[in-house]
């Protein structure tokens, strides 16, 4: 098995089957998003498990009705820091200094760095450097889940005011960047599974210079 | 192997040696980039293979003179799309109905939810898109990457209008987003190869509501 193959064989899932994902598949796939490389490391974003099948029926009103958000059988939401204040770059020097067994003022250059580079930051543009980061996260559960044959759907359809306010988001500080919905096709009834992949060409992407 | 012993493997190499990737795997990695999911399927981006010297060296310069962009064996440069013309939209569709072998007309309804989403944003949030789309590829580049035992470390701290001119992007309706660079760790000189992870446990990122 490669990504090759498995990335063949994953499709933007609309329907799902009424079957659960086993928790340690589940586990396997948020340990992937754990793990992502983020910028400066500072993990700038919580992952929502969504159960409630109450809050998933107004997830889907928030999101144009997309059956995926009650059928699959987990929904994710990559909810991505709105701030970062100088308390939270502390605190995670302290998690370096303790995890690596160093002092926290060989760290100053670093924190320096931090600073230097989101200090300044507007809101708006935090979450755009927050949402990069769960991106690649997304970007890797996705191979993960399709590594371990589940379907998965990354959505960026929806009303991401609705949604934050569904999940009380806002006092967090967080803010709905994306989801991913995952579970197993429905393929008598997805009229996309099954369909040619829509890919152009190696040539027509790549450029050598 | 799998995706957990991949991700542990992996790390931000700052170092790396002389030596090359052979070309079958840097096609799997392209393969990779190739097959990730976009938003509406539109691929909004292309992937700059910087081999020449003299350019590696001057996006050196614009990137706080970080040696990766010298010593790697390869650069890449996701160049994302800064605008979607209802002409971009129409071939995709045509596309997708030669691939599909389906009617253009089928397709009307796609059509009017792609030009609904894009057709009215500006500059600015079309970049925000495309790019959401290229961290995707680069999450999956990233996974492919660590699964062939290449290192590879996604870099953000760069002059994007420097490497946008030395790159030709802006006439093109570009804009360089994000770069990846591939090849092998330098033991010996990177003091973070060999260093513990930091990451958070997972109980801190993972909310179940």
């Amino acid at each position: 098995m490669n990504i090759i193959e498995d990335l063949n064989w994953r499709y933007a899932t609309k329907r799902y089957i009424n079957q659960e994902v086993p928790q340690a598949q589940i586990d396997t796939l948020l340990e992937s998003i754990r793990l992502t490389a983020t910028s400066l490391g500072l993990q700038p974003f919580e992952i929502y498990d969504i159960r409630s099948t109450n809050i998933r029926e107004k997830m889907r009103e928030a999101a144009y009705n997309q059956p995926q958000l009650t059928e699959a059988s987990h929904v994710f939401v990559f909810a991505v820091w709105t701030q970062v204040t100088e308390e939270m770059v502390d605190q995670y020097l302290q998690f370096i200094a303790d995890t690596r067994n160093r002092e926290i003022s060989q760290l100053a250059g670093f924190k320096k760095s931090i600073m230097g580079f989101l200090g300044d930051k507007s809101t708006e543009e935090i979450i755009k450097w927050s949402s990069n980061q769960a991106y690649i996260a997304l970007g890797k559960a996705m191979v993960a889940a399709a590594q371990m044959r589940i379907d998965s759907t990354p959505m960026e359809g929806f009303n991401r005011d609705a949604v934050d306010e569904l999940l009380g988001l806002r006092d967090k500080n967080l803010h709905a960047a994306v989801m991913l919905t995952v579970g197993y096709r429905d393929t008598e009834n997805d009229p996309l599974a099954g369909a040619q992949k829509v890919r152009k060409a190696i040539h027509q992407i790549h450029r050598v210079i």
